[in-house]
């Protein structure tokens, strides 16, 4: 699939925006930071203690917390789980890529399609790869499972997990036994185990992830830890089964919580926790239709598949004793694309040469500088639904996901000011022409600029 | 009016529990501990930054709960600021001393009324004062405005408030500035203001309740700081303008949260810290209807008025270092009608010989014990409209309160396992007939037991 990379450049739009950063001479022996990226599926934006879920309980994220940030308005670049992934290890919105419906054929990828992230696409991986960062895929891809999309193919050293949804590959009847879902458990890119034995991956994971951080005592590594859970169906080790207040939903939960408490124990005993970021988040919004097995979004409205913040607005901590500061709870404005510019910045790596849709962070991360975003961009597959400036939010489109109903169009767009209304409650559009005006212009901008990206697999049959 | 006191003792149900305790000779020097509670107005179960709002910043009130221990599970005993104040005074459901709609002649009492708490009922601060304990009551009273029924004649050594809503006495048009509301500002039984200052009551109330700190290094206090915010109208002062993200709301919780601060660190600076249990909560949940003046209920369905979780599930921060454990989140169920016994224990002092509907919460406090208590009856008025037994919650009745519409009687009742579903989503009475049968056993035994509790007002014209 040839790309032509000059078209790129002719897409500089609002959105697209350059990053300052310097790759100096290396005069320092000390190796740069190390990054752990903790991407989780499905998490509420309600779901975690110190978010204020009252009956899951989350010790290590809450302290996690205390020892670092929390960010309160943190999104992510989709509300489904596909996109979401090429937008954070692309630091472009997914349509760029073509990871969204319309240039896939359905929301997500499934086992049997056959494409998958564009080899040309630039992933975390592969900038760090240019400062001999070890690299590792934990968990979850969903960026296409034929090995030509691998991780391994996007600068990843070794992986280890189930390529996709764990409710993929159902073919045994609507029993909720491991046995019943035949997703395969890959190392590299051959298949170890198939069903995957559902129960225990949470812990696997997080051995793997203990004996990668141990093995990399000296060397700047970036650790991609993307757990299949809490995505239904549900499971979790013997361990953690029958635990929580909150029930099966929680037990899960607790179990990915006590699996950050041993990645980070693990940092600090190789003695790397001072130059070791910790990232945790989540992919999209709860899955709302599944009662009792979902999760909450806490105040938010909506949940996954959604543009309403449920959908898109994450929990996200941030952690790096003597550099993140300390007991900060912060509302600055910051997204999962800005995390390859971050990531560049904390390396001191060269930027991949095309539009970007994300900031370094590193600034405001550290406690130095407020946000530099101001404007973020909700979409659903290939459209644009919505638009954020500052503490605004308009609704141009807005479409139920589950079960799919037609996109109900708005104008004037609902207006919501989302700091001092972040339930989405109170549409203010008649008090507020102007700011309606001004993000009108913004959001048909950035749906032109869109409309002009080229899709990937025009010439395939995806 | 004559009580007959033998009265209350034939009224024994399963919610009248005899509290262990015992009076000791006072063999030790040292004084009984200090109490104090600060018990905000209409703040909802979501507007705090611990307990997950996103730009409300409560670094003071986070702070005490890693200090302390902070309570998911915590209710307050009615959903509006009369009959909730009756019940957290007293530790009996407000029907008892007759502060409930049906036996008032509105849903709180209002500057035209001439009734208020009865002399008969015993008060935390007459309880405390058997043990010499000094008392002051700061605040919001709404017990009652008139001489014979203000917190001096109920315990309190001195008062300085305003006697009850800040909403009342608005007698001159709809503006919004303090001296549009006529309410006075009281110092013991006078009035020292009128219309009270509210742009700096906040600040005033909590300047009186430091200096009462700092008059009382040596002997035990029981300081009760009902503060009048965040009840709509909002204001608060200079310093805290225009400083929220949320806006005017996020202000006034923001100064409250100050405020909290100041009383902490006066506890710090009189070496009073370790001798003081500090209780936090709200009186009822958010007035939604007001909308983005009214706060949030968070994850929690429903606000002020209602039955719903968000109208009586309450954030509570329990703080007395070396004694409350730190950094603790509980789910145990517990109740503003367990403080007056907890407060007797803490004292040693006796209680007062009627039913009363709460526990000694002392050991869960000191997380030596889980809580003892398993059920809680939610009461709108005089009428009881749901229980909760361990997780499960029944609704029978449920009504909208604003604008009031008329009682929906469930049959069968609306059955949620409030801690799986936390939100009141989920009937599941369907699926759970047994624990519906046991929820309208409980229901209707207290139904009965209510229905026969005489009204302290049938002799007079209330």
């Amino acid at each position: 699939m040839p790309r032509n990379v000059c078209l790129w450049w002719s897409l500089l739009t609002l959105f697209v925006l350059p990053v300052a950063f310097s790759v100096g001479d290396d005069t320092s022996s000390e190796p740069p930071p190390n990054l752990v990226v903790i991407f989780v599926d499905d998490l509420g934006y309600g779901d975690l203690g110190c978010y204020g879920h009252p009956t899951i309980r989350t010790p290590h994220l809450d302290r996690m917390a205390q020892q670092g940030t929390r960010f309160t308005q943190f999104y992510v670049a989709a509300n489904v789980c596909t996109p979401s992934r090429a937008g954070l290890l692309t630091g472009r919105y997914p349509i760029r890529s073509g990871m969204v419906e319309g240039m896939i054929p359905r929301r997500v990828l499934f086992p049997d399609d056959t494409i998958g992230l564009p080899a040309e696409e630039v992933t975390i991986a592969e900038v760090l790869k240019q400062r001999n960062y070890a690299t590792k895929a934990i968990g979850k891809w969903h960026l296409g499972h034929l090995p030509e999309f691998l991780p391994t193919t996007q600068g990843f050293d070794s992986y280890f997990g189930v390529p996709y949804s764990n409710d993929m590959d159902h073919v045994r009847g609507n029993d909720e036994r491991p046995a019943y879902w035949n997703v395969p458990l890959m190392r590299d890119s051959e298949i170890v185990e198939r069903p995957a034995d559902q129960n225990t991956l949470t812990k696997r994971y997080t051995l793997e992830a203990v004996e990668f951080v141990r093995e990399h005592p000296e060397n700047p590594f970036f650790l991609y830890l993307a757990h299949t859970m809490p995505h239904i169906p549900l499971f979790r080790s013997k361990e953690f089964t029958d635990i929580s207040l909150r029930g099966l939903y929680g037990d899960v939960v607790e179990e990915i919580d006590w699996s950050v408490g041993q990645v980070l124990e693990a940092l600090r005993e190789s003695n790397c926790a001072q130059r070791t970021l910790v990232l945790f988040t989540s992919d999209n919004g709860p899955w709302l239709v599944q009662n009792e097995a979902g999760g909450s979004a806490g105040l938010l409205r909506g949940g996954k598949g959604s543009t309403w913040e449920g959908g898109m607005r994450e929990p996200m901590i941030a952690w790096w004793p003597g550099h993140v500061p300390a007991n900060r709870v912060s509302a600055e404005l910051i997204t999962s694309l800005d995390l390859l510019p971050t990531a560049a910045a904390l390396a001191n790596a060269p930027l991949p040469d095309r539009p970007l849709d994300g900031y370094n962070m590193l600034p405001l991360l550290e406690g130095k500088e407020d946000s530099p975003r101001d404007t973020f961009v909700y979409h659903r597959g290939a459209h644009s639904h919505a638009i954020r400036k500052g503490p605004w939010k308009a609704h141009f489109i807005n479409q139920t996901s589950y079960p799919t109903k037609d996109p109900v169009h708005y104008d004037p767009p609902l207006l919501y000011h989302l700091e001092k209304d972040p339930s989405e409650k109170y549409n203010v559009a008649e008090n507020h022409p102007e700011v309606v005006a001004e993000l009108r212009q913004l959001f048909e901008q950035h749906v032109e600029e869109i409309a002009r990206l080229p899709n990937p697999f025009a010439a395939t049959k995806p």
